[in-house]
């Protein structure tokens, strides 16, 4: 049972501990990323050299990890780093860009999810179909899949590797597994600006390095980052004035407004 | 002959077709070239491991390279792309950013020029001359030359490589060798923002991958990133929020505005 | 003594001469440093291959090296360029990000700043104590300590260097261990854009390249930094909206405000 009121209290708390969130991201979104984790009340750090991600995730809160623009030496770097999060436990979630499109992307995902260290992941349904070994097709980052077969998808990936699932989309679909929930919040525009996805796996983390309900935790980020969009797309009707407008909101958002707009049905 | 009615056509194109472009790019300009490719229309995918970029530019309408950040690894993912791109015949475009300032970027340049892989050049004057072998200048990214350079530049380089050339400035030439286009469309603002040479690349790969006349694909490309250049300009004086307002303009502009406001010279 | 009639003086010099700034810095702040730059009237250009910097800073006039997002082969670059700039004799201005969060990033500043190039240091206070081989623990990139620390920890590190230190804030310290100059213009939402700490060094280059009186020129420029952040905030009151804000001031301050607004108090 996830509710708007869980949402206020994890904002509240990432807004008071400030968690240092260390991103091991895609070089397209980390500008945009880091201005929406400081936006949320977070601190961000990104860090991608082998010889220094153990000690940064070492001083860390969660760890994000997201192979939108992979290179062979970041893998190695995304596995120390998930070693030292899980040692210490801390959240690791995971955002498997691309996966489906490349076989680089498949693996990279799957043998990541190996290491038995991801705590949430998060991607469209092809992407999220694509772990599960199956011959998904992804067409660059776009979803292809319906709102049931997300569910099915979810939870199969969720029982396999033991971790939260998250299918966003129009509905975005979160499951551990056996429970499922619902976030209707969101805008079409959200889809207009590059990185957002990311950008919601990002405040995953934020959210998941307050609160180790990571099922809560997911859900509630998601709300968060829909409700910040439905604001965004009062202010703004083009996707340049929304991306701007989708951080103001990120920061703006009271924790008691997030309550009254957050939209989770818990099915 | 190109005319305001094939940019109408072109864009309604991409919009339709949403064509998948595979950039291989600098980091300075990723984002917002990805923004802008998206409120063209199209669908965005950077990726740049050598061992998934054949992959990738498999399942896409066009491949982007960019040169503007360089570092050996990515030039040996640029040849495999370019080749994979060749093979399946969609098109190749090259900025060759710097060029002229140093020896690796004027080299590369060269080098993925002399493969025979590529459809369009676009960069301004001094870099296009660079790739002559003449001793050029580039200081920065800025362009040196007078619009009647351009024309001689771009016809020579266009015979050399057998490509379409664009040298982009105050007025744009486009030409095949023989024919050549000038577009009158712009503003000065564009030049103080970064990226913007590197995105009107990104949009004549949007534009060609819909349309194999490239030489007018290109001029299209160019009238269109001009004129929302105009529009944006109407409602930003200063760089910060023209830039917003540029990436709001490409989604806002409709095909027929586009015809309208187009000012395409056949000279 | 440093002055708002220097600041004016050094802004109207940037635009006129149109300095190019050769940034070797972080993947996060790249689009901003360099879209900052440009606003300032100064030419950017990013290059980091380790065979192209020492060419790309022959025709710089300044040096910009930020250790944001490090990788091993960066260092490399870094070194190199640091010594063409030094040769030539240009400013050289680093960044050391981060430093004091890993060994990494700590060694790698001590390591550059021991190859005696280094014309100005700019951090926060924990990552500029950091240098001093303390046990000094940073926090992401937030400073931690106070005004007082700040002065010391900046002379002594002016001192060890022989170069110019800024330690940013709240208030701003710039010492070149004997004259300590104090920085009194910013504002608060500054620190809740990502990378400002960044841009600011970038613009350190920028004035440092048209004034070799590097103490002066560093003080001005976070002076014109801080009221553009000032202006800004006037019709900004969100992160999103501000950093683009910001980036129209940097654009439309004229050097008469800056002389005006400019809060430098020489202690």
């Amino acid at each position: 049972m996830v509710t708007g009121n869980d949402a206020r209290i994890i904002l509240e708390n990432v807004r008071l501990q400030k968690p240092l969130i260390h991103n091991i991201t895609n070089y397209v979104v980390m500008n945009y990323t880091a201005n929406a984790l400081l936006a949320c009340g977070a601190s961000p750090v990104m860090a991608h050299a082998y010889n220094e991600v153990g000690e940064m995730t070492g001083i860390a809160n969660a760890l994000v990890l997201n192979i939108g623009t992979l290179e062979n030496e970041w893998i190695h770097s995304m596995i120390i780093a998930a070693g030292t999060a899980h040692k210490k436990g801390i959240p690791v979630i995971l955002d498997p860009v691309g996966a489906g499109a490349t076989s680089l992307r498949t693996h990279t995902a799957i043998k990541i999810l190996n290491t038995g260290t991801i705590s949430v992941i998060r991607g469209n349904a092809s992407e999220v179909l694509a772990l599960a070994d199956n011959n998904a097709q992804t067409k660059g980052v776009d979803a292809l899949h319906s709102v049931t077969d997300a569910i099915e998808v979810a939870t199969m990936i969720a029982d396999k590797y033991s971790a939260i699932v998250a299918i966003t989309g129009p509905t975005d679909i979160v499951t551990d597994g056996k429970q499922i929930v619902k976030v209707h919040n969101g805008h079409k525009l959200l889809r207009m600006v590059t990185g957002t996805g990311c950008t919601a796996t990002a405040l995953i983390g934020a959210f998941s390095a307050v609160d180790n309900d990571y099922l809560k935790a997911t859900a509630c980020a998601l709300a968060y980052f829909g409700v910040a969009g439905e604001l965004a797309a009062k202010k703004a009707i083009a996707p340049g004035s929304f991306m701007i407008k989708l951080i103001d909101e990120l920061y703006a958002i009271t924790p008691s407004e997030l309550e009254q707009y957050a939209n989770i049905e818990n099915v």
